[in-house]
C-alpha cells in the first residue's frame, strides 16, 4: 500500500508553523506496512489544494490531509473534496448537534462559521471527532480512499489510532511484523548506537535504530516475519541481548518516560517526592504532574529563583550562598535538604545552574548545572556541563531528565521501606 | 515571482526527522517577496525526485531543493538534476580539490564517495559550500531557476543568503510588502475571526488570516503594494482598525508571548511576581523562566500539590478547605495571598483546578479551573471551565495561559507604584 500526506495551510508556506504532522503520520503509516511516497504542503487556496489532492490519488492508495478544516473562511478542504469528487457540500446534521452541544457546554456563542464544520461532500463519509469540534471525512478518489482530519496535532493523532489504523490493518498483509521501542537515558546516540552498533547494519531483520529528543535516546526495532508469533519472539531475543548490554541505561518501553517510570517507582513503595527548583523554574514539577495521579506521590515544591528564596523558603545558609555562589554543589546539597525536610518527603530533588543565554562565568559557564537528591540513604549532588551554546530551552529540559534520571538510579538503588 | 520547495530524504519520508528547511525557506522567502506555493517531500527514489522537479519547474520561477548531495549512495539529487535537464554529469576540479583539502585538514581518509559531491550537470553552476563539503548546484528548468542545497540547517541557510538572497533581490519588485502579527488571548479562533470577518474576505489586501496555537490565537497580516512604505502604511490603518475592535484581547505582536509581555510590564514598573501552583505542577513557573532575564522580576514560589502543602506552605486554612474544597475559590484566593505574604512580592498567582483525566466530580468537573491574582489593589478569582475531554496537557496550558493573561490585564489596570 503507497501512501502519500498532504499538509494544508497558508501558515504552513509562510513558515509561521513548522509542519510536525506529516512526520508524525509517516512514522506511523511506516509501522503500518504503508510506504509513504510523498509529502506535499500547500496555502489556503482551493485550485491548489483541488490540485495536490488530484495528484495524490492518482499515485497512492492512501491519502491523509492535514488541516483546512477550521472554522474560518481560508479553511478550504471540505470544498477542494467536494470539488476533487464533483459533489455538492451538505450539512451533516448530527455533527452539527455535537458541534451546538460543544459550543453551550462551555457557555460560548456558537458562530454561523462554526456551522460550516459540519459540511461535507454528498456521499463521503463523516468521521466524528471526539477531541474537537471538527470532524474528519473519509471518501474514495481515483481507487485511492482520502481521510482529512484537522491540523490540530492531538486531533489528528487520535482520529489517525480511530480510523486510519483500522482501515489499513484490515488490508496490509503484515501478519508477520513486530515492533517495539526501548528508551534509555544517560548516554548520548553516538556512544549508545557504538554498543549496539553490530545489531543495526542496514538489512538486518530485526531493523534496530535509533532516535534522540533530548536527553532520551530511543532504540527502534521492527521484526519482519511470517507471523506475529514469530516476528514477536526475534524482537525478544534482540531485546534480551540489548538490555544486557546497556544494562540500566534503559528506562522503559513504548510510551514510558522518565516522569512515569519514576513515578510508578515511588507510588509502589509508598514514598514521596518534593521539588526545589531554581533555573529549571517549576519544569521538573510540571513534567512530574503531567502524569495523571502524580498526587499519590509528589507532594510539590519550591520554585527558589532568587537567592533571598532560597534562603527564606529552603533554609540554606546566606554564607553557603556567599562562599560558594547560587550556583555550586554546596548550595545544591542545601536546596534538597532543606526542601526535604520542609516538605517531609521521603526523597527532594533539587536544581541550580546557569540556563543562559546570558549569566555564564569563566568559573560557571552557561551550561553548569548542579543536581541534588535528598533520600533515605543520605544526600548526593551530581554536576552535569551542558554545551554552553545550546538553547536556555534544551539546557533546562536536560537539566529536568537528568534530575529525573538521577530519581531514578538512586529508586532503584536503595530498599524500598 | 512564485517559489517552491523540495525536501529530498528517506529520513523525512520515514518521520525519522522532522523537515524544518521548507518553513524556514518559506518564512525567508516571503520576506523577500516570493509567493511559496508548494512544499514537496520525496524519498532517496531517483525517478520521483525527477518528477518533483519537473512539476515544481512547471509552476514555480524559483525552486528550491535542500537535501540529497551527500556522500552516499542514497544521495541522489544530483543524478536527479542531470535527469531532468538531459545532461551528463561531470566532475568540477575546484570543487573536489577543496574536499580533497578538507579531509586532509581533518586527517580522515577521502573515499570515493566523497569524489562524488564534486560531480554536477554539465552546463549548471556549481555553487562552492563554505560550511560544509557539499558544494549546491544551480542551473535552468522550464524557465524556473532551480537551487540545490544540502539538507544540514546551517549549511543550506548560509547558502540561502550566499546566492539566493542577490538572485531574488534583482529580481523581484518588492520592494512593496508588509507583514506583521498580532497575538491575542482570551477569544476563541471563530469568536475572534467574526469580529474581523470582514476583513478576511479572500483576496482583500491586506490579506489577514487566524492562526490558533492553545489559548493564543494569532492575526497574521500580509500587505502588497507600490512600495515598502505604502504595504506599511496599509498594515499599519488594519492593524489601527484591529485594535479598536479588539482592544485588549491583543497582548502583543511578532514573537511576543504573555510570559515575554508581562515580564517586561513587571519589569519596567521594578514590580515582583510569585506563584503558588496546585494542578498547573510548576508550569506557569517554568513559562515565566523560559524568560531569561526573568530573575529580575520574578522571586519563585510554591507548588502545593497536596492539601498538606498548602496548609503548611501557604497558610491555607485547614477549615477552608474542609469547607469548600481544594478547587474551590476560596482556596484560590487563600492561596495567592498566602503566597504573595510568604514571598513579599508584589503580585501573586494561584492555581489550583482539576487537570483530569480522573478527579473530576459532578460538582467539579474535570476542566474546573481558579486562577487567583494577589496585587496592591487587592485579590481576585476568576473561574474557567474547560473542556472536560481536553487532553490533561492542554487543560494546563490553558489554566497557564490564562492565568498570565489575567496578570497582563491587571498589570494594565493597576496604576504602576
Amino acid at each position: 500500500m503507497r501512501g502519500e500526506i498532504i499538509s494544508i495551510g497558508t501558515e504552513l508556506m509562510t513558515g509561521v508553523n513548522v509542519d510536525t504532522n506529516s512526520a508524525w503520520l509517516s512514522k506511523q503509516l511506516g509501522l503500518l506496512g504503508v510506504s509513504v511516497i510523498r509529502h506535499t504542503t500547500v496555502g489556503d487556496d482551493l485550485a491548489t489544494i483541488v490540485d495536490a489532492f488530484r495528484q495524490a490519488t492518482q499515485r497512492a492508495d492512501l491519502v491523509i490531509s492535514t488541516g483546512g478544516l477550521g472554522p474560518t473562511l481560508d479553511d478550504m478542504t471540505r470544498d477542494a473534496l467536494a470539488e476533487l469528487v464533483g459533489q455538492p457540500l451538505e450539512m451533516d446534521e448530527q455533527s452539527l448537534a455535537v458541534i451546538t452541544e460543544f459550543f453551550a457546554a462551555i457557555n460560548r456563542e456558537m458562530t454561523a462559521n462554526n456551522r460550516q464544520q459540519a459540511m461535507y461532500p454528498r456521499g463521503a463519509t463523516v468521521l466524528p471527532n471526539q477531541w474537537g469540534t471538527a470532524p474528519g471525512i473519509q471518501l474514495t478518489a481515483s481507487d485511492a480512499v482520502v481521510f482529512s482530519f484537522p491540523g490540530v496535532p492531538r486531533e489528528m493523532q487520535g482520529m489517525f489510532g480511530q480510523y486510519v489504523v483500522p482501515h489499513v490493518t484490515v488490508r496490509v498483509d503484515h501478519a508477520g511484523i513486530s515492533r517495539r521501542v526501548l528508551r534509555t537515558c544517560g548516554l548520548g546516540e553516538s556512544s549508545l548506537a557504538d554498543k549496539i552498533t553490530d545489531l543495526m547494519v542496514p538489512g538486518r531483520n530485526p531493523a534496530i535504530g535509533t532516535t534522540a529528543s533530548e536527553s532520551i535516546i530511543s532504540i527502534q526495532m521492527l521484526a519482519k516475519a511470517g507471523s506475529a508469533a514469530e516476528a514477536e519472539r526475534l524482537i525478544d531475543d534482540d531485546v534480551r541481548e540489548i538490555k544486557k548490554r546497556l544494562g540500566s541505561l534503559i528506562f522503559g518501553e513504548e510510551d514510558d518516560t522518565l516522569e512515569s517510570v519514576t513515578g510508578k517507582m515511588l507510588a509502589g513503595r509508598n514514598q514521596t517526592l518534593s521539588t526545589a527548583e531554581s533555573c529549571t523554574g517549576g519544569l521538573i514539577g510540571k513534567m512530574i504532574t503531567d502524569v495523571s495521579g502524580s498526587s499519590t506521590y509528589y507532594l510539590g515544591g519550591f520554585v527558589t529563583y532568587s537567592n533571598e528564596q532560597k534562603i527564606a523558603l529552603l533554609g540554606v545558609p546566606e554564607e553557603l550562598i556567599a562562599a560558594h555562589g547560587a550556583v555550586s554543589e554546596e548550595v545544591a546539597r542545601a536546596m534538597a535538604d532543606g526542601c526535604r525536610k520542609a516538605v517531609g518527603s521521603d526523597y527532594a530533588l533539587s536544581v541550580t545552574g546557569v540556563a543562559g543565554p546570558t549569566g555564564g562565568t569563566e568559573a560557571k559557564p552557561v551550561g553548569l548545572i548542579f543536581i541534588g537528591l535528598a533520600g533515605p540513604s543520605g544526600t548526593t549532588v551530581i554536576e552535569r556541563r551542558f554545551r554552553p551554546t545550546a538553547a536556555r530551552e534544551n539546557i533546562r529540559g536536560y537539566a529536568a531528565r537528568t534530575a529525573l534520571n538521577s530519581l531514578r538510579t538512586q529508586l532503584s538503588i536503595d530498599e524500598p521501606n
